[in-house]
């Protein structure tokens, strides 16, 4: 366990819901891709071992099933389906533990950080966000896994904060408690924000994002978060704030992941 | 949902790791006990739809195997196995799950309170506990399940928060939100405090608890949470607080813990 004597960079790590979940199928993870997210992570990490991660995964088809399968788009507080956040913390609870599985299989003390827990919401967006487990277990040298995730709303009764909400209400919090964010790793099937010939785009600023925007091809599958214009808005809010978004496809590449974590020259998008 | 307008009283149900896991046997739920259990706290909720019930389950077989399997007893600090702080908190997620599941089949609004991502501790007591979510998800109409956890201590590395000790860290800051607390009920093995010659002890007070203490046999199989004696102090540290606590085994006699939830005259000890 460390002191906390200064600053600590960490890096946080989206896997996307449509890379680790089959979504044109309910609750189907990809547990092949998944294992190979953990090698690299873990290798990753044992290059570099002062690097911090704090993981976040996408629900995938088991979080955007279960959500339209339960009905609690809208929240549970109109329709009084309370129990339909049973059924959606439980599908993106199990997705999570698969993750979380993989990664301790391959070596990584991670372990599940659950939203529903520690985050509150109000009319649809994040309203609180307790950050001091979070922080604490980054800390002690754990890799925390956190999630999309049904979190209660004290207007709508629930809400669904996606993982990118979710990062972009944790980044002001840990810095209070000596993490600071200086990258954000997008892990998912695009090898980045693609134009209209399916190249990938390096560079993505306030200043190219209104034509970077029109040439965005939508997400396969459902999604319920809203895809790559939503990545791209949450991330241009954090390079106001200098943290750094990458767009990658880890698994497009031998050792992509890795060497993205490690910082070194990868295919993938910067927003800054 | 409701809307706060004025103070709402709640009670505290712990149901014993003895009676909900085989305590002999590793990771092993007794599903029909637990689904019994289920029943009772649905017909509860349905007599009186004003009960609003926050249930903590204890670790039974799956933490105190878990804790001395991955040998974190001590915390993950010195030892730096950070990994064994993984498969604690899988071991103890599990069973919350199966827990959370019965209630749920049975038609109860149940969801998971992971105590690890909202309590942090220190040399190992609980240092910080936020209960936003936690007092939001009563609020909003669900019963949230919390459970004896492994959570980061900031010197120890972990600690192992038992459902007692949680539950006297959560009064305090949920009535800050509101929320009463009136009652904390331990639903076990046993029927009550027993005296020497196995008869239930009907009410156990600071005048009285000396001589309790002396007739308390120890409870069966691992508890790495101390057993009765930790419960009857940590119950009349509660009764300073107006906090009742009543021991109970819900499963002894047909709806004696539905009827211990809607305050009906059972047998069992109450400490006050």
């Amino acid at each position: 366990m460390e002191k906390l004597s200064s600053m600590k960079n960490i890096v946080f790590l989206k896997l996307g819901g449509s890379l680790i979940t089959d979504k044109s199928s309910a609750y189907t993870a990809k547990r092949e891709i998944i294992d190979q997210l953990s090698i690299q992570i873990r290798d990753a990490m044992a290059e570099n071992p002062s690097l911090r991660i704090i993981i976040g995964n996408g629900g995938g088809s088991y979080g955007h099933y279960a959500v339209i399968e339960h009905d609690v788009t809208d929240g549970i507080a109109l329709k009084k389906n309370a129990i339909g956040f049973s059924y959606v913390q439980k599908a993106v609870t199990e997705l999570n533990r698969i993750i979380v599985d993989s990664l301790v299989n391959k070596g990584v003390a991670a372990v599940s950080f659950h939203p529903s827990s520690a985050v509150t919401g109000n009319d649809g967006k994040i309203d609180s966000f307790c950050v001091d487990s979070l922080a604490e277990m980054v800390k002690v040298g754990l890799t925390p896994v956190m999630y999309g995730d049904i979190i209660v709303d004290s207007k709508r009764g629930s809400m669904i904060a996606s993982t990118e909400m979710l990062i972009t209400a944790a980044i002001e919090p840990l810095k209070r408690h000596g993490l600071q964010t200086n990258r954000v790793i997008h892990n998912g099937i695009v090898k980045g924000v693609l134009d209209k010939n399916g190249n990938v785009i390096s560079q993505v600023s306030h200043r190219n994002f209104s034509r970077v925007k029109k040439s965005i091809t939508k997400t396969e599958g459902y999604d319920v978060t809203g895809g790559m214009l939503h990545k791209l808005e949450e991330s241009l809010k954090l390079a106001e704030n200098k943290v750094q978004t990458l767009i990658i496809n880890g698994v497009s590449a031998r050792n992509l992941l890795k060497n993205a974590l490690l910082d070194k020259k990868i295919i993938g998008t910067v927003i800054r």
